[in-house]
């Protein structure tokens, strides 16, 4: 990694008493730590160097002093603390939930995957029967379409905000492979996926995404799938909109027309001008979200990186601009780690806060040239009149005089 | 993803009874099914679309049914499952263990960072600071330089022969950040790194390195590190063996020379031909491990995938090849999904078992041209005198006629 030179002597912006006093060595033994010492029950005030610590053990655990959590809200889902997070991955037990009937459990034994339909041999398969077939690994984002709180107020954290995406190194079997296996007949464009949870979970989907990326995934960041994101198989479509990665999947069937369910008639349809409406908008537009600094974090004068996550369902993310004055004046981001096409990609500006108020903005582009869009343009485009479907507006967040955070919330009209 | 058309019809390959049958839809309510029902306690026998599921919640946990252990053993080691693993990552709860004191407890806001030594100001960095600074994230092996059970028996599975390597994405700060930060003085050539666990671990670490990839992490898999990786803030030097990622790290010191500490002088360095013993030999070699057939699994007749990791701390993996008849002949396995450098990458090959006996086996090579040596050549090269640093045989599974898998156990002489 480059350092660009103009960002030396960082250190030397940062506020706080914690870079003081570096000729004196001593290690946690101070009567008042600076910045808080967390949980005083959990607190070590001894130097860890003079006990033994724990032994080894069969699973890890966090540290007492970090304690991300989803939001379970808004019925069946809960939301992934994005601003908890660091790099592009989010922990399997943090992955954002959206079920319609709850989190089946289920047998893998027991569990069954029928391929059926326009096919020249039906066939069901079990988890063990995936496991010995060809693997595919492909790490990606899985967005809901809803993954916008239209209704937010200045107290907002991203997770409340659009904490419904989140990231994995999804691992399976190539629905293409799959496919070839049972033979595909002519005619056969459309196919159903369909859950084995309680609300029967059944999209439509054109046999060009399922040739084309689409993967029946048993594991998720190196292990067993997590029950939530559909133990024991998902179909993992990159890019799309979350509820056709259909989870607990238990049935394909192929046909020469789409199926029309209920999930993408009376829902999952988004209202356009001229009081139309459009469906099957199955790609995740290109969008981004400052996590750090956000609500509820305080901000001090001096240098830190603003940083943030930045994706796109189309293809890879080439450029995240930044603005600290809402939009006059915007700096293009440095691109941290891998960017990987459909997948999160972490974004970071070094910003020399000055003090006083400033209203922080960043702006997505992808590969295709598609930049995202400001909220007046989507109200434009779309309307107010309904669910929030596939709406990635740019956010902001206002840095009041007093260093607070807040998100700025503007009504939806 | 493309698949050779030679594979088509793998399924038809397949033995067991789970793919007969697919005429009759019936989801999980038959008296018996196939593949056994696991635990009984927790089986789901109703049909899951028939009654609500669990709620979402604030972490996720994993389903009854799959229950990957790390296994704690030799003292202060656990090691990671990688026969449960699937593509390339490690879940946090899984990575592997070494410590030399134990697990500390450590409050992250009284813990500190000294840089000193051989520069022009020294200073106390918290994690606090750390976060305010210009991100890295990269994704890599960790892999303890004692990675070989060198008297394993028949019944040895691969997290028992070689479970001491373990892969994540890391975030935190370059150390060449830090060290342009507090300015590096003319001659200052090695550092020492100093956890502050009750070994209070130590090692010389050569400026070049510092300066070329290392990175002062805080994050792993996208959240806070977690204890046994050395929370809050641990050394990542990626492709180099193990504990000179000094974790709980508190000190770095620079200087003219190397430290000769008790950790690279009396212990991690390897005896070689003719008496000597050579130190500093930081670097991982190529390797690769076929993690699945493998003790204790049973095979069956037909087509299933041979997969696998190969890890080179040199660079990229650029060949695994893989043998069936004990490395007579020799087949190019397919590298499924990212290749990145110094890193974990997931090997596959297909194979007809035909049934009867084999012996399973696989050989890594690197960009630099480096093969993965065979058990001879590494005793005749080392000798059979020390502990088991940097040994990175190729190792074998014997698939008896009643489809059991062994380990291939050979003497150490």
């Amino acid at each position: 990694m480059s350092v660009d030179p103009t960002r030396r002597r960082l250190l030397a912006g940062l506020a706080g008493a914690a870079l003081a006093g570096a000729s004196r060595i001593a290690w946690g033994d101070e009567a008042e730590a600076p910045g808080g010492a967390g949980d005083p029950a959990a607190a070590d005030a001894v130097d860890p160097t003079r006990r033994p610590g724990a032994p080894p053990s069969a699973l890890g655990a966090r540290s007492p002093f970090e304690s991300p959590r989803r939001m379970p809200a808004w019925g069946r889902i809960s939301a992934t603390p994005l601003q908890a997070l660091h790099g592009t991955l989010t922990p399997a037990d943090l992955h954002f939930e959206r079920h319609h009937g709850g989190v089946p459990a289920i047998d893998p034994a027991r569990h069954e995957l029928l391929l059926h339909g326009l096919v020249d041999t039906p066939r069901k398969l079990r988890v063990a029967d995936l496991l010995r077939l060809p693997s595919v690994t492909r790490t990606g984002f899985i967005e809901c379409s809803g993954n916008l709180r239209i209704d937010a107020g200045p107290e907002t954290t991203p997770q409340l905000l659009c904490g419904l995406t989140s990231q994995s190194e999804w691992t399976g079997v190539s629905l293409a492979t799959l496919l070839r296996e049972v033979g595909v007949r002519p005619g056969a464009s459309w196919l159903l996926a369909e859950g084995s949870d309680a609300a029967v979970m059944t999209r439509s989907i054109p046999i060009e995404k399922a040739m084309d990326d689409a993967i029946v995934a048993y594991a998720q960041n190196g292990e067993a799938i997590r029950p939530e994101q559909g133990y024991p198989m998902r179909l993992f479509l990159p890019g799309w909109e979350g509820n056709t990665n259909v989870k607990w999947l238990r049935r394909i069937e192929l046909s020469d027309r789409p199926f029309m369910t209920r999930e993408e008639t009376a829902k999952y349809t988004e209202p356009v001008r001229g009081g139309r409406a459009r469906i099957f908008s199955w790609t995740m537009d290109a969008r981004s979200i400052i996590t750090t600094p956000a609500f509820p974090e305080h901000v001090e004068p001096g240098w830190r990186e603003i940083r943030g996550l930045a994706w796109s369902g189309r293809g890879r993310i080439v450029r995240v601009e930044v603005s600290v004055d809402g939009g006059r004046r915007w700096e293009e981001a440095r691109l941290v780690g891998p960017v990987l096409p459909k997948a999160h990609t972490r974004f970071a500006w070094p910003w020399r806060h000055a003090g006083g108020g400033a209203e922080l903005t960043s702006r997505a582009t992808d590969e295709t040239g598609y930049v995202q869009p400001t909220r007046r343009q989507l109200i434009d485009e779309r309307g107010v009149g309904s669910l929030p479907y596939h709406l990635n507006p740019i956010a902001s967040w206002l840095v009041e005089a007093d260093g607070r955070v807040l998100y700025k919330a503007e009504p939806w009209s």
